[in-house]
């Protein structure tokens, strides 16, 4: 497999400078939404689990404006403990996503090798990343 | 305070495909370094520790070509809880982020407002974001 260097465009639409956002803002509509998740996967369907939820992941980014990234990692110590962070134009788009057929899918196929799921609300205080 | 919208690039270099990367993939030293990390703060000093923070990722964006990309959130129902998504080029760009004066200027003036720190190692699966 050849290295591959990409760019991706991360665009982020924020009221307080282009890399700050003040958890405070009274624009809150106007503020991404971050949706943190962090799933415990059955050991025996961890390659099966990370094969769809990578589609899924890919899908979402491709097919919805609203979705601007979706970030998955693993615990070094503990690889069937998987973390998301992801990156949503607003709430709407959050929604919009919950009830889209790519993610409905992954759902289906996957429910059965999801051992625990704990998804937090979160603010952004900020979100620096590279021009 | 007028609304921005601003495009953030965020290059990742990554070997398994623009949007994808493999956590079994043998060349880990090409991966980019995902680090994780969960922190409370003293409420009284939360607003301070707040500040000094933003100030600190900014800085390690605009000065570490290694640093891609620094998030930070609060817990929705739990302000004084921060977790913080970080994508460097490399462990190498990771390490040398702790050692730059931006950071130790951070850590010496945040240490007395942090009551928790847990930092998270993780291999990425999967960084997907738009184009």
């Amino acid at each position: 497999m050849q290295p591959c260097v990409c760019t991706l465009l991360l665009a982020l639409a924020m009221n307080a400078g282009c890399v700050r956002h003040g958890a405070t803002h009274t624009e809150d509509r106007k503020m991404p939404f971050v949706r943190i998740a962090e799933l415990e996967i059955d050991l025996s369907q961890l390659q099966a689990f990370t094969t769809i939820v990578k589609e899924e992941m890919s899908d979402s980014i491709r097919l919805e404006p609203g979705v601007w990234a979706i970030y998955a990692v693993a615990e070094r110590d503990n690889p069937s403990k998987l973390r998301f962070f992801e990156i949503y134009a607003d709430e709407a788009a959050y929604n919009a996503h919950r009830e889209s057929a790519h993610f409905r899918k992954y759902v289906a196929a996957t429910q059965s090798m999801i051992k625990s799921r704990k998804l937090i609300d979160t603010v952004p205080l900020q979100l620096s990343a590279k021009q």
